[in-house]
């Protein structure tokens, strides 16, 4: 990546839902967006914490104890280990951190697991 | 980091410009925010690439060869190895990532290096 990234004008570039892609890159980590509306998997990741920044609208991170919600400009990161599952009413656009490699279901295998693709 | 983070909530904490705090980890980065107003340091990092997300307000980032100049909701990753130089007109918002132990001026020794401070 050697310009800079306008996150409204890549949003724009999505398919649809939990189809996410990737902006850039931080060393070994890959910088994602993806729109989430509707409910994801359950799943978790035992080698990284996950990284979750709302851009706009509202995402509710499901955890098994408790629901964290966020609006934007607030992010949450779930510990590595940790089951999740996001889900958003309406739809809601988010900035995703985790390592080159990292599924985006985890440990599940779901019809929403995803191919690593560049936007 | 067990509980969210307000972007706006935590800028409101920071003292003044260039005293980086950090709000969170995934896995071995820090994730940081902090104030910019005025111009920065010279510097590069030979180990890491460089996150700048802009959260409010405008900031550039000279490169030797160019100026990065990023509005709110743009990011752009300065990559190892480059010198740049932060600055800003009026006060500016910005998230950073990197990992930990990345000191803020890289190479440069200046009055502005920062201690790994949370917030």
């Amino acid at each position: 990546m050697d310009a800079k990234v306008n996150l409204a004008e890549k949003f724009e570039l999505l398919v649809g839902p939990y189809a996410p892609r990737i902006i850039g890159f931080v060393n070994d980590y890959k910088l994602q967006i993806v729109k989430v509306k509707g409910e994801f998997v359950w799943h978790k990741h035992d080698d990284t914490d996950d990284f979750f920044l709302v851009v706009k609208g509202c995402l509710t991170i499901q955890l098994r104890d408790r629901d964290v919600v966020l609006n934007a400009g607030e992010l949450f990161v779930v510990p590595k280990g940790v089951e999740h599952c996001p889900w958003a009413d309406e739809e809601t656009l988010v900035l995703l951190i985790e390592p080159r490699g990292t599924r985006n279901t985890g440990d599940t295998e779901s019809p929403l697991t995803a191919t690593e693709l560049e936007i």
